[in-house]
């Protein structure tokens, strides 16, 4: 007989899920309510006032999706592009290639606008690609790309498809909460985040926002949306304006309890002490690293505080590191992915998890644990150089 | 500013959401840990081992979609149908007229077969329009009706089907965790439920279950899975076999703990013994609606215990009953959909509902409210009549 499932208590310092607030699990925990009662309407529309603020918008579909990241993204596609639209897509990482499979599953053409790995988005090649392709509809780009740690010139982009009259698509599943995120002063026409990163929820919602541009965009589709539950012009019905709720499909509850308590810790801290926080302890994480002779793959002008991509030192075993630090600390760190699987660890800083305690036990559970390996690093440097950024 | 939300503390005997059991909601609130933690991946696997025994099932293609029943049904659409594919919907309330959405949507024609509101789906009707269209590849209805309280004969339906070689596609949501649903033993192909109604479960997760022939059809599309989201293909290699998991989205991880949390309870008590508690309130809550004088949407055979459908009586305000429902005594049931919208209420008693203080308080509540109304109804007689199936 299957028994009730105990998780260990991790500490979550990888690419997401992050550390979850004790005030985020217990608000989960709090009896579940119907998706058309009042006092769960009036919840919807402080979360939508409360998403605004953190987007930086005026946008009215502002809302969160009821389902991971990965749908957030599918529905800003299903909803814009249409069969025969060409949309430039940036692909630096992981994810700017998952952009291009749902332009190609919607029948659209992927105009790729290729960077290494590591790198951000190059803005003279994203006009280049706007120059030979003018018909272009969309520009689609990752601002912070989770598989490598790397922040794009979001506003720069934007700019540039404004200028070839394009709508923009933006990732900011790994950018929220962690660093600027302004739509409507950078431009951005449709944009999906994700709740288990920088806002330390659980996984499974994403924030989405639509500008007044892109609504229209879907309004005058000439096809139906391939998706029931992803078309904006339905889900608009329940989560949309004021006066009568149209049922559209049943909310999860209680994951937006969960995200209703993030975004109020967000908003008594203040966003930019957020911004600050995760500046301040990716910096005594960046000195204990490089003490220790850990470098970084990203150049520091594109480095995001909240996702650090690190070298591992020549000789030392990837997963047998990750495994120890997950048995010996309880202390999840993430892999590479695709070509830099093996090359890199991603040790996130995320929400609730970029506080100095993480910064100081990562620190010491990765050179004990390089230690035991023989690992070619600097010994008895790194918690020093740490401690001496928060003095 | 903003505060924490407190929600109310509901008794929900509505179409679903259902009470949430406190063991379901605590494990909900547990520490979060990562989607490819060994310890998740663990806790994975027993939560398809325990779904396969809940759907009756060996299907290996037996996963939790992310995100709510509305997602499990386009999942099962999106996956198994192409464009010009001819698709025998059935529609006998809201839920077919959404499965005929998704058809249309994914490029498919929707042969529709149409019963009355209130009637379960006509197996002659089923018949005859696969006669007059032996070429549809796929038959697709709802077992219980969410909006109307009705049961169709799955296994007789999906023996018709097989006659033609079509394959099925079943929604399960009210039904799953209610009434019997045997996926092998019936020869369904493709099913969806959600966490909501009879595994009380917050909403936001949708278990489905492909058969090998539902899975050997999309892996023989000619075309893309117009989703990358819900692409069986890819979920697979997540969720699927033993070996090395390749990322494919974040699990919803705190919801699953739920989801594995409400099955254990379901082993716990036994299936039967669950049916068996389903009838067993049920009956007491129809002996006491009827001594009130209230009577039933649906005939006695296609009733479903978990989801009762009643007619409003006469001259009765029917949301102002509901909201003095609600404010008086915290509870909700739910209002009648589409053509049935002021005509019915839909009482709940599914999964944790499903006991004899809530058939108890919803017959108090109703008839006070009632009473205070000067409605038609008999006073005095419900309670007691309630009482007595219990002895």
């Amino acid at each position: 007989m299957i028994t009730s499932f105990h998780p260990p208590a991790r500490t979550l310092m990888g690419p997401g899920p992050s550390d979850v607030s004790p005030r985020v699990l217990a608000a989960m925990a709090r009896p579940t309510i119907g998706h058309l009662d009042p006092a769960f309407i009036e919840m919807m529309d402080q979360i939508k006032q409360m998403l605004k603020t953190l987007f930086n918008t005026n946008n009215e579909l502002t809302i969160p999706v009821s389902a991971p990241g990965s749908a957030g993204m599918e529905a800003c596609f299903v909803n814009l592009v249409e069969p025969g639209d060409k949309v430039i897509v940036c692909q630096n990482g992981v994810f700017g290639g998952r952009m291009k499979e749902n332009v190609q599953r919607f029948g659209g053409e992927a105009i790729m606008v290729q960077d290494a790995w590591g790198t951000p988005v190059d803005p003279e090649k994203v006009r280049a690609a706007f120059q030979a392709h003018p018909d272009a509809k969309i520009l689609a780009f990752v601002h912070a790309e989770t598989s490598t740690g790397v922040r794009s010139d979001a506003q720069q982009l934007c700019a540039i498809a404004k200028e070839f009259g394009a709508l923009t698509i933006v990732d900011a599943v790994t950018s929220l909460g962690g660093i600027e995120v302004d739509v409507d002063g950078w431009g951005i026409d449709a944009i999906y985040s994700g709740t288990q990163k920088c806002l330390s929820c659980p996984p499974g919602i994403s924030p989405v926002s639509f500008s007044a541009q892109a609504v229209a965009r879907v309004k005058a589709r000439t096809t139906a949306v391939p998706s029931w539950f992803l078309d904006k012009n339905l889900v608009m019905g329940y989560w949309g304006g004021s006066g009568k709720r149209a049922y559209h499909h049943t909310a999860p509850i209680n994951s937006l309890y969960a995200l209703h308590e993030a975004l109020v810790m967000v908003n008594e801290e203040g966003i930019e002490n957020v911004w600050a926080r995760h500046e301040k302890h990716h910096a005594a994480l960046r000195a204990g690293l490089e003490a220790m002779g850990i470098t970084f793959l990203v150049d520091e002008a594109s480095r995001l505080p909240q996702l650090n991509s690190v070298r591992i030192p020549d000789g030392v075993d990837d997963a047998a590191v990750r495994t120890a630090l997950l048995q010996n600390y309880n202390l999840e760190i993430g892999a590479g992915l695709g070509d830099l699987a093996g090359k890199v660890w991603r040790i996130g800083l995320m929400g609730a998890a970029c506080n100095q305690r993480n910064v100081m036990l990562c620190l010491d559970a990765l050179e004990n644990t390089l230690q035991g390996m023989n690992a070619p690093i600097n010994l008895g440097m790194a918690a020093q150089a740490a401690l001496a950024t928060y003095r």
